[in-house]
């Protein structure tokens, strides 16, 4: 509440405001004393309150929100059809669960004030959540999904879909299993959402932190440097080898030597035959880790031509994800079409993303414990952007299936107890909360909401003791008796 | 990360693990550096990390999550019942836009870190940030729903459905209608949520704020400390008229024989009949806003029983709600079911409730232009608490219809062919991730998830061209041809 001295202060700007506010109340009003009156005065005015939402945060609409909800639920069965139940955590965690997990991403976490409690964090994605979920319930096999919102203090660029909160719809699977049959699982689950989701041309790029590792190895990149320059060679899908060299060697220290031989590396991509022709590569082959990598690989590109999503997979050696956490095959799915801005095509992005990270829940066990884990996160928010740019038509925002109207006044009464009769036989029913308005305003809303049916009620149907059905797009009445209408309206609600 | 200093701090505690890990570390990897070796070093025990979800928050695990998403899912069909849409809102606002509406409450308000941005707040309620859609938008006419996590810093009482971070469902009309029209919508919604969720058993207490302004004005307590009094009242439902009395006397100054005049009035409740009574009080009469908050309690009952919900009403005059922002009618529903807690019997206390709150959204408006609104909140996680004490049996956590199993080793390619077929055909179907499990524990698990059926292959199936499908609960088994696997699968699925 604001104090008489900053009102005073805030006078000199709003003065006139102000004055004919208490002008206003000295007329209305003589119980309540002044500061009352001061304070009833449109603070927002006083204070020039600035009504929007925090930067990179956005609302959604009716029209937003009836687009929004099929994807989540499309991809909700999805991730049910590959036999995940499903949990939630909260949307912050104590600042240190969070602490040292992402690497040089940490800069972007939004933390709580300390107001006398805990130290909290907003949780950054559902992965380390996750991980300190298994930790903490000693689980040691399972398999989840959760949808829920992460929080990144980044740079928003709200129209091509990346935003300070989002959504993020994550599948993980957690325990010691064969060699990249979970994996693959994961991949799979990328094609089956995508395609769910009339999303079919894209491309899953695949690569392995082994066999990165063993190229900044054989490379000659200080074990010390690996993770770092990783995020660097984590850019090369926004920008050209050129400028990632640029800070490898100037802002990470790498030798221009080392940062061309990497160049040579990364710049290459293909499926099977790539993998053979690198595991013949006499240099690849002196980094045991590599090796190991590519074994992985081949066994994963086998298991998806199993799986039935062999043809949207590139293994690529650009992908390299700038997250800490991962340890073995890393992917990202990235759709073919692109989007218009600024008259310019641009590629929509990577719309899913993840891998397989096996040290995460043990960094949250007293004794240490690993728990081997690989995931997948889809990145909604980008395919609406996508969706909403090539949305055909608007899509109804309510599923009201009956608007009871009336053709004269003072028929209240008649139209509640007709509004919560069909309500009470599960049928989507509403009535105008004003009690007079004109019928052609009111069948005018039901067109605006597309609602099909109406049913109409004057004096002679009260009279009479029926009702009149109107299909609010044909137009055609039909009158039926009162004590037939949840019967009749169910009949022609099927037929429609 | 930790520096090589608070290492050496962490050192005297946790030397011998550190000690030990360096000691592995040597042997195993001899081109890390020191300061890596340390880093790898289980991070947990080093800083004693502590493993937990923030104070007042929960995991909900898989079986929590499969009683809680069917409960937010049949509120969701009454909220579109009503003809609402969806809309949905950030975690978190301005904290400019929260200031001053919560009155004593606001002390409960989680502010985010200054990290160089916009003052951030998470939301308190849904309320508040829907009147700064409404306002933000230039929004006069409007209904909506939604569904989403608020945060009070509050004294969690976790058994009782109290927390920090909680669901509430909200339905509100803004607009300028006719008198009581959307209110007694409100309270009939309510109503259809609380029986649809099978809890028939409730009591809707009505009151409105301007009959409590009418009683405070006659008894004698200065306009300034109507709200304050008011929240002083709120409490009646958890403490006795004692202890209130106390408070309005002791901590807000109010004379003795202001509060007794008080105490006379909160003590009554009634249905028409006490209206009438309260009508015809000659001191009551003398207030102006008291006689037509009377005027509209009387319309509202009318409606509630048109709308077929007056058997749960009492009008109770010691309903106070503490937020500042309600302006007319207000309500809450209790449920008269009781849950055991130490042995004793208490009371689930309010499941829901609102009211109306018509000057909220001008304070967002830089005109101050009023838009009038009434809404009710669903308090979930108390019933959430209710339903799991009373939950009979545990419910599925996953849809899975179909395990792939194999009686054989070395059957992992027909296995992942076949459950992407049962996917395709949009067939809920898992294999194990480990690719030679012993039949009888891939069947178990089948039982322990109460997965219905089971395909099991092995190599004469392979050579037969078949595959065996197994009823899980009755041990049934079918040999079937294989190229009329979905056929047959499907026809099955249908007959459980």
């Amino acid at each position: 509440m604001y104090s008489i001295k900053k009102i005073l202060i805030g006078t000199t700007i709003v003065g006139v405001i102000c004055l004919a506010a208490i002008r206003k109340y000295l007329c209305n009003n003589k119980k309540k004393d002044l500061k009352a009156a001061i304070e009833d005065t449109n603070i927002a005015q006083l204070a020039k309150l600035v009504v929007k939402t925090p930067k990179g945060t956005r609302d959604h609409n009716p029209h937003q929100m009836s687009l929004r909800d099929p994807v989540f639920e499309k991809i909700k069965v999805i991730f049910k059809r590959f036999g995940a139940p499903c949990i939630d955590t909260p949307v912050f965690e104590l600042k240190e669960i969070l602490t040292g997990k992402y690497g040089e991403e940490s800069k972007l976490i939004y933390n709580l004030e300390d107001q006398g409690g805990e130290k909290l964090s907003l949780r950054y994605d559902l992965t380390v959540p996750f991980a300190r979920y298994l930790a903490m319930n000693k689980i040691t096999n399972f398999k989840r999904y959760q949808i829920s919102k992460v929080y990144r203090r980044d740079n928003p660029a709200m129209t091509r879909g990346r935003f300070r909160e989002f959504y993020q719809c994550d599948f993980d699977i957690a325990g010691k299993y064969d060699t990249m049959i979970a994996d693959s699982e994961c991949v799979a689950i990328i094609g089956s959402i995508l395609k769910a989701l009339g999303l079919p041309d894209f491309t899953i790029k695949i690569n392995h932190r082994l066999i990165l590792d063993g190229i900044f190895d054989v490379c000659g990149v200080p074990v010390g440097k690996f993770r770092t320059v990783c995020s660097s060679v984590d850019k090369l899908d926004k920008s050209p080898w050129e400028e990632v060299r640029k800070e490898i060697t100037e802002q990470k220290g790498i030798a221009e030597e080392v940062a061309d031989k990497i160049g040579k590396y990364v710049k290459l991509n293909g499926g099977k035959e790539l993998i053979d022709e690198l595991l013949d590569n006499e240099e690849l082959s002196r980094s045991s880790s590599g090796k190991q990598g590519l074994e992985e690989m081949k066994l994963l590109l086998q298991y998806c031509d199993f799986l039935n999503v062999s043809q949207n997979i590139v293994f690529d050696l650009s992908l390299a994800r700038g997250l800490d956490y991962y340890t073995g095959v890393i992917y990202e799915a990235v759709l073919k079409a692109t989007v218009v801005k600024n008259g310019k095509n641009v590629g929509i992005g990577s719309v899913a993303g993840g891998g397989r990270y096996d040290n995460l829940v043990g960094m949250f066990d007293p004794k240490g414990k690993p728990v081997p884990c690989v995931g997948v996160s889809i990145g909604v928010e980008r395919i609406f952007a996508y969706l909403e740019a090539n949305a055909a038509t608007k899509p109804r925002t309510t599923e009201t299936q009956v608007l009871v109207c009336s053709a004269q006044k003072n028929l209240l009464e008649p139209k509640m107890k007709i509004v919560t009769e069909l309500r009470e036989a599960n049928i989507n029913a509403e009535i105008f909360y004003k009690a007079n308005r004109k019928i052609q305003s009111q069948l005018q809303y039901g067109e605006e909401n597309q609602i099909p049916l109406a049913i109409v009620i004057g004096n002679s149907e009260i009279e009479k003791n029926v009702v009149t059905v109107q299909n609010i797009v044909t137009r055609e009445k039909e009158k039926i008796p009162r004590e037939r209408l949840i019967e009749e309206i169910t009949e022609k609600l099927k037929k429609l």
